[in-house]
């Protein structure tokens, strides 16, 4: 049974100031590199990028309110046809009173407010405060009376709302829209875009529902669920709670709304609408199926109504699904989606690494789904996977100068694949500027500038280090307040200390994650503390004390990893790792033909400290081995098999998250191994 | 310099009779099952499959013709549109006047007389004769008075012959009719098919050339080429020679006519164009790109041309891409087309085993092209390449009872794959009983029944044996009339012997091939024989008496074939094969999960002769084991790394042609291997 009283949430990041080297560094290429560009892009002044339109959009939905104002109901504006997934200016570059871009275009300003809060929060910037808050002004300007919002229907038709949920993205763009405006009034107390969210939620309320007269609908492309669910912690307000509990539990009930609201009957249904996690009431999935960033996104919001109703048969579910992603179909990196057509899990263990799809977006999705996992059970194995793919397949979607992103994150690379090859043409070998449909930089923005709020949850009693990062956070323990360091060297050194800044009266708990990739660990604690490992955790209670203490070492040792004998494509091929970090080998340290190097799976592991391309890191060099193939072996396609001749090499491996960095090249992040 | 004194010719198949055991079960697998279901297929009475159409097209267009010679001038036919590539009847299954099924339907027919005539040569059957009559009478029927004969635009709209040579298929068709035309004259002597076919020749005469009035076209589907090469073979008619001339010479020039032909110009034509082997001048092409059927199609072409026009130039392009197909691109089996995506060609040494697409009609084109090299050059490389296409790559694409077929030809096959993931949806995990597109089944047919001249030809006064398989031959030995008898025990056993059953009164060589295969041979041979070893074949010259003989014996060892190191999918597998013929383990005798399986490099190697499977054949042991993964290692999708658990595993190796005929289930070419 959940219990209400055992969960926790998220610290507010007006109460964090985070100081971490890792994190800080990338924190701030967000904040200097990634919102100002972003900013551009959504204005459509990045020369060489496809323009966004998003906010010429929002003007051009501003403008028609006004003229509806000043008009009355004499004006009808000009109607413009629904037909294209994106709408792009023709060949003389002219456009006329359309919406342009793709229909989800509203979404690139709300991602981008969302990151802009959480960087104020952080980091006040009074300039980027009011460019913000005119921007918000311009979005505002374009909500009808009755709190819609959505300017692709606001300006091509508004007859044909919600009309096609199943492709079209309102109910996704309410939803970041919905994210960015509790995020913005978090940071900054400014409601005005928090009211134009609610407005537009209560009309979606009114619009959706079983009962008669309303349409029994829900997202196409899920985040609502979520988005709703923020709006409820945030206002207590129990509509919007019923809303997404409903959005949740009417999802792939029959007759599919799907089918409805195209007015057939798609026979393959059970098939066609995984994509959209919308084949089966949410309550009977048990695989993870579909478009991975729109499950993980619903199953975020599956938690969420769990959590909030303490509906143990939801939270089974969730548990169901985890469990099914993590044990068969995601990548050591956290990546998930093996599949690029559909963007979309493939069957269980079937994880091609030249192949993968593991959208950077699915893999900050599983970051929303663990942490959610987080509040309700503080459990490390959730938290352990926030961890790694953070770590690895998240933060290899930025280049280290945070000028250029990889929607798709493979564990293996050969570039003439890549540009040859068509069934890899997904994959790029190189990292892009910018992309038309940018969903997976201003996500990244959106993650990395609200970090603290995954790494440290709380309720009254206890206080969750879930990651650890540098920074001071400032807690209500026990309704007292509280003042806590913490210091890390994360992820490179396994050092955490953790001080008390201030007197407490009461005892008060903290609770420390112990890594699943450490085995043993170190600690040092204050004399009288009351300790108690527990589900990963290790609890510490005592009345803390200004300069208390805590201490954790947890080695960070050089792993070998394998996978599971299902996972065919790894077979007999080991990954290096060391502490949350995932390896890799690099054409630019290790030469060309990485399949001709083996790894000796007896060797030893030598790591170091270093800094190269900007990043201090920890290189490890592997004793291994490269095939010398004989010249009459290069002689033909195929010969005769012989003793194969080796010559030792040291193979050289870098952090997953940084390859790429120095140029085009080949990578591998399984490697052939041998036994010496 | 080409010499045409060296170049020889297909022995005619009346002069030859099959005794083999091994092909001669194969062709009455094509006499008794494909011949009579390929008659039922394209005449829509085959219940289950999808109707083809054929014969029912060429009525219609019949009854057109004679509705115009009844009619007049006064009549004008009904119109129908001509942008569907595949016309289907509605869902009421009603049918109108119009064209149905594929643009290429009228091939059909074509393939089943070539092949109807192979057999009708090695087994005369009245009763099949006079179908095969009756089916000629309808075709010819359909014939317009100017020669024009391809149904889909006679029945549709005959405005637009010839306007869309790139996909619709017309000159493909040509070519398939001119070669069942060709065939059926050669075996029975009747040429009304044969007339047909020469009229049509003409009319494209005609229509077709760089002269003023003439389109500059080529086809978008090669195989015109060989056609009329068959054509001028047959009847010595300079013209048919250059068409076929202009047809390899236009071929890729720029303006490209595939641009001129749609009345616009496409910016990317040389990498679009790429698929039909029209984005260069073909003596430019140096890499095999594109549809692979296509591809062998046009250089089979491009081979003939140049042996008889002795262009040097053009056999050296020839050369090239031989030499390109047969070092980068071509799979173990003969399998040609490593994608999909456009039934093509991928880049050097991409030969992914699992998503390969080697299509049957691949290989037999390959088969098509290596004879032809061979009779410019008797070489033996293009011997060993045709019979490794032929015994592996090429039989596997029908079933053991001649009643189901591949398309595709993959090495390495996970049934849960090819249902579950759309990458993998073109790899059948079990065969096909017929396919709408109905190329590989028919294609199968004609060229086993005749395989005769593909092993033997001859010039005037020399016999080649590029194949050993048993039957006697009616040769004219330097104008002497020769009767030869072979034995052997292909693909099995190695021993071949050769008799001379009649007496000559000159000196005539006999070639046999010394296959690749085998470094080392035995032979005996009648004292007095001038023997030379040459380019992969013994040479051997003398007065033939009736009664001499030659035994050969080329030894079957099983081998371990290994890849260039620059195919990144098999780096550290290897393959089994004994003679010509390529081993795969099947999940029938291996269990599931062929993956855990290691082959012992060193090991012992055992092959036992066996009968299974209604087929005698070489079953092959192989030293191996089996990783037996902890049960900690099922737990979780990654672990750490332990050292590997192994059980002792007897590998059972069957011959690759033969996978798939006992249901459903894993199959693995390329194993894993460990020396010890």
């Amino acid at each position: 049974m959940m219990k209400e009283t055992n969960f926790s949430k998220p610290l507010p990041l007006t109460q964090v100031q985070v100081t971490d080297a890792f994190w800080k560094k990338e924190m701030e290429l967000v904040r200097t590199e990634v919102i100002p560009y972003q900013w551009n892009a959504l204005n459509d002044k990045v020369s060489g990028a496809a323009p966004s339109y998003c906010m010429r959009n929002y003007r051009r939905a501003g403008e028609i309110q006004r003229e509806k104002k000043e008009k009355g109901s004499a004006f009808v504006p000009m109607k413009y046809p629904l037909d294209t997934f994106e709408t792009v200016p023709g060949k003389d570059g002219k456009m006329d009173g359309r919406f342009y871009g793709f229909v989800f275009q509203d979404s690139d300003f709300s991602k981008w407010i969302e990151a802009v809060a959480y960087s104020l929060a952080q980091h006040p910037d009074p300039e980027l405060e009011k460019t913000a808050d005119e921007a918000i002004a311009v979005v505002c300007a374009a909500q009808r009376e009755d709190g819609y919002l959505d300017t692709y229907y606001l300006i091509n038709d508004e007859d044909q709302i919600f009309s096609n949920l199943k492709d079209n993205h309102e109910l996704y763009c309410f939803g970041h829209l919905t994210e960015g405006a509790v995020a913005y009034y978090q940071a900054t107390g400014k409601d005005q875009l928090l009211h134009a969210a609610m407005r537009y939620a209560d009309f979606i309320l009114e619009q959706f529902g079983t009962e008669e007269g309303k349409k029994p609908g829900y997202p196409g492309h899920e985040i609502a669920e979520m988005a709703l669910m923020r709006l409820y912690d945030l206002t207590d307000e129990e509509k919007y709670l019923n809303l997404a509990k409903y959005f949740v539990n009417q999802r792939g009930q029959k007759p599919y709304y799907f089918d409805l609201e195209r007015g057939e009957t798609c026979e393959e249904g059970e098939v066609k609408y995984a994509y959209n996690q919308a084949h089966l009431p949410v309550r009977l999935q048990r695989e993870a199926v579909g478009h991975a960033v729109r499950a993980v996104y619903l199953y975020s919001g599956m938690a969420d109504v769990a959590r909030a109703t303490a509906d143990d048969e939801l939270f089974a579910a969730c548990e169901t699904l985890w469990d099914n992603i993590v044990n068969q179909k995601m990548y050591i990196t956290g990546g998930i989606g093996a599949t690029h057509l559909g963007e979309a899990f493939s069957f269980g263990y079937d994880l091609p690494n030249d192949t993968a799809y593991a959208e950077t977006c699915a893999s900050i999705g599983l970051v929303f789904f663990a942490r959610r996992m987080l509040e309700i059970q503080a459990k490390s194995k959730y938290a352990d996977v926030m961890e790694t793919a953070l770590y690895n397949g998240i933060l290899s979607g930025m280049a280290l100068d945070g000028k250029s992103f990889f929607y798709v994150n493979p564990l293996e690379v050969l570039p003439e694949a890549c540009h040859k090859d068509e069934r890899k043409f997904h994959v790029k070998p190189i990292r892009q500027k910018w992309f038309g449909c940018a969903c997976c930089p201003p996500n990244l923005a959106r993650l990395i500038s609200s970090i603290a709020s995954y790494a440290f949850t709380e309720k009254e009693d206890t206080l969750f280090l879930h990651l650890y990062m540098g920074g001071t956070l400032e807690v209500e323990a026990n309704k007292e307040h509280a003042r806590m360091e913490i210091q890390s060297g994360f992820p490179w050194d396994g050092h955490v200390t953790f001080t008390c800044k201030n007197d407490l009266r009461k005892p008060y708990t903290v609770a420390f994650r112990l890594p699943g990739w450490s085995s043993v660990y170190e600690k040092q604690i204050p004399s009288g503390t009351m300790a108690e490992e527990k589900d990963g955790y290790l609890y510490l209670t005592r009345v803390w004390k200004s300069g208390d203490q805590v201490c954790l070492f947890f080695p960070m040792e050089v792993r070998l990893m394998a996978s599971n004998p299902l996972v065919r494509e790894n077979t007999g091929r080991l990954a290096v790792t060391r502490g949350p970090v995932v390896y890799c080998m690099e054409e630019a340290d290790n030469g060309k033909n990485l399949h001709l190097l083996e790894l000796n799976s007896c060797g030893k592991a030598r790591a170091f400290e270093t800094d190269e391309m900007g990043e201090h890191f920890v290189r490890i060099y592997m004793e291994g081995r490269r095939i010398v193939p004989a010249d009459s072996d290069r002689q033909s396609l195929y010969h005769v098999s012989n003793a194969m001749n080796y010559e030792e090499a040291a193979l050289s491996f870098l952090p997953y998250y940084m390859w790429n960095n120095r140029g085009e090249g080949e990578m591998q992040v399984w490697v052939r191994a041998y036994q010496r």
